[in-house]
């Protein structure tokens, strides 16, 4: 079972609740301002774990989207803190199996401080003994993370690969496009 | 370590960003204005889980709170899709070991229909083989978990206790006292 082939499948529609001008990838698309849509406004997850941007060629915010339905902007877009109105850019993300992701935070940039290792979803790292609620930098050695700005996997999202970046994000300013701070307090597994 | 008493305190503040009059809570409380608050602007959990309600005694849009810091009502309002401006009443969750959480989830109410064992945390129940969007009922045999109308956390959460309601949900009625929906796609447990 680990070695077949992963498939990616995802339809996105113009107009909320699956209405309206659709298509459907199966795989990236910088711009879908080019399959002549204006905007998307509801999509379906068919298969895989995709991650979306706000802007063109995977800019500005981005969100993980995983296998299922949502109905309106508000059900994908990244955060309670920022709303996102609309997704213009997406991409297939690859997982390994999820329990073999692995990843190393540390409290300070450039891996120094105190570190942590991870292997599992924690929605709230400090009650999982981290000190404090930043991370300075991280690598990931196996699979894929989302990282939350607050507890319970709120706020916004980075999204951390083994295979972007060789997983080194050294610091906070390459956690995301959009990265204003280091905080941090909950990081889960994307599974496929 | 099992049978260590669980300690709980949450900090409110009325202001964001932890400033201006504050409070400490290590038990529930039914009316945060008692305590001569207008409202709660941000909070920090300091130990346990608890549920924070948008209305007095316990009612109304609620979400879970794990330990960590929530600078404004973004970060603990419950939900992308519904914008939360205050939490009036707050109660600690008891949850056993989050290894021993389990719950079933069932097709239709009244717990007829597919049934899903769950022991673990779902960021897509579809992606894990669960047939649609909906669940019709579901009972909680140990432990506590946060329901979600849309995959990866996002959107409405309903918290079930096996403390509560003998962890019996019957209908999706009562999931909550907001709840217009059984749609529910991703599930996890309450760590404490």
């Amino acid at each position: 079972i680990s070695n077949t082939r992963q498939f990616f499948s995802i339809i996105v529609y113009d107009e909320e609740c699956f209405q309206g001008r659709h298509h459907e990838f199966t795989s990236e698309c910088c711009n879908v301002m080019e399959f002549g849509f204006e905007s998307v406004r509801s999509l379906r997850v068919e298969s895989g774990a995709w991650v979306g941007y706000e802007h063109g060629n995977y800019q500005g915010h981005h969100f993980v989207l995983e296998r299922g339905e949502y109905p309106q902007c508000d059900a994908f877009g990244g955060s309670n803190a920022y709303h996102i109105e609309r997704m213009t850019s997406f991409r297939p993300i690859s997982c390994s199996n999820h329990r073999e992701c692995r990843m190393t935070i540390y409290e300070r940039e450039n891996y120094l401080g105190r570190k942590g290792e991870l292997s599992d979803d924690y929605p709230s790292l400090q009650a999982m003994g981290w000190c404090n609620n930043e991370v300075g930098s991280m690598r990931v050695q196996s699979g894929a993370f989302v990282c939350y700005q607050f507890p319970g996997y709120r706020g916004y999202q980075y999204i951390m690969e083994c295979d972007r970046h060789c997983g080194e994000y050294k610091y906070f300013k390459e956690f995301g496009s959009h990265c204003q701070t280091p905080q941090i307090q909950s990081i889960r597994r994307i599974q496929q």
